[in-house]
């Protein structure tokens, strides 16, 4: 059932804004800060999660899911190269990516990205052995969710919350079935009201997010909120700066994206 | 007198690549990091540093210096206002700003740029009182000394290497002694190698870089080593990708720089 919440109440009711983005990387540091864990710390803990809130380890490989938002043109020929800036596209999976591999050179990671423009859910469950499973991630981070909404707004799909949510509870299932060790980040799906973005979209597109998140509160290690972060966003500059057209990200956007990406992750905690 | 080293050695004289980009977080964080400490952090203390490797304290006031990188397109007119979006331009400042205060909002920072494209080091100096003094910076960042290289090698300027360490070191001497509670971040210049920059910028460039990073152990609570940064970055993607014509980082080259300055800065540790 979806939560009645805005963004910001939603990121303010874990202990403060702050807290609740940094709620995974503290409460494993065993730093003191007095937010609630919202995320399945045993679960994690008994999926070998390293120290110090860091979800990473040496030789780990990193796939980056999700539709166009996270494909950003990547090159399909150079796919099964890791690493490889084509492959990577030119989004938030890219400028993470590559600030990690470069803040953090001869840790042998491998980075992939298989984003797939236009993707829904289920389409990710259609090409998961290929496209997932086969490549062993020990960390994947999805991003899924604005097309599952956005596509019924023409009449040319009928997906409801309902199955997007059973649908991502049942990829991820399968996921750590088949990847026990497999450390999960889910990204919230995130508009910016601008662009293709209108009335229209609200609050329907709300009740995703609040699913994706619950699935995250059921499955993921991470949570990377990037909903209330453009929300804080906008009050910084007009939402054309981050996504001309209320769903795909700018350089600046993007940017941002990755700075959370990577705090989310741990790997920009020193 | 430059030291003969390589922007990669010298990064791993200091315990390795990552114990010297985080020297400054992990020294003070009190991890058990075993690298040396190159900064003056008794003389940070009693400047009144943070806790936990931060620099920042609430309502501080954050200034970027330097040169058309840091300038980056920025607006004159807006240029009073602090962390309004034009006036913060297009580049690093803009990228690191917003995504400190969209990570930490109600904080009061106020982030301002200053930089003017074609500055060199005695530039800054000439207008330090209106555009550094006089906004009493609580956290001032200073990337100087492309140009002061760079604009030699048409004999318009006349300048050495030698001139641009006394300028600088003279420039940030006035500067804590007109505000002994600054912290000071200073950025290693950098090129890539493309575009403009071609055999004749070396060794001599190398130079004016470890000319920066003497006054930065001489005077800074922070390093910003963007040219080792860099010279990884370039083992991901062709230079082009970071700086098209050698000199003013892309997008996706402003993006690392904003890790990075994040990082240095400790606002990114959690």
């Amino acid at each position: 059932m979806p939560e009645p919440e805005s963004p910001r109440e939603d990121a303010l009711g874990h202990g403060g804004r702050r807290g609740f983005l940094k709620t995974s990387a503290l409460a494993l540091a065993g730093v003191g800060a007095v937010v609630t864990v919202p995320w399945p710390v045993a679960e994690a803990a008994r999926a070998g999660r390293p120290k110090r809130g860091r979800l990473l380890a040496r030789n780990d490989v990193i796939l980056f899911q999700g539709d166009s938002i996270t494909d950003a043109g990547r090159s399909r020929a150079e796919a099964a190269t890791a690493n490889a800036r084509g492959a990577l596209g030119s989004g938030y999976a890219w400028l993470a990516g590559a600030a990690l591999l470069v803040d953090r050179p001869g840790e042998g990671f491998q980075v992939y990205n298989r984003g797939i423009s236009g993707n829904k859910v289920f389409q990710l469950a259609d090409r998961w052995g290929v496209d997932c499973l086969d490549l062993k991630p020990k960390l994947l981070s999805i991003l899924i969710g604005v097309n599952d909404f956005w596509h019924t707004l023409d009449g040319k799909y009928h997906g409801t919350v309902e199955i997007y949510e059973r649908d991502y509870r049942t990829l991820l299932e399968r996921t750590r079935q088949a990847l026990p060790q497999i450390r999960l980040v889910i990204c919230e799906p995130f508009v910016l009201r601008c662009g293709a973005v209108n009335e229209h979209w609200f609050p329907s597109f709300d009740q995703y997010r609040a699913a994706a998140k619950r699935v995250a509160k059921a499955y993921a290690d991470a949570f990377v909120p990037f909903q209330a972060m453009f929300e804080e966003a906008v009050r910084l500059a007009p939402p054309e700066e981050w996504a001309k057209d209320g769903v795909h990200p700018t350089g600046a956007g993007a940017s941002l994206m990755a700075h959370f990406w990577l705090e989310a992750v741990g790997e920009l905690a020193g």
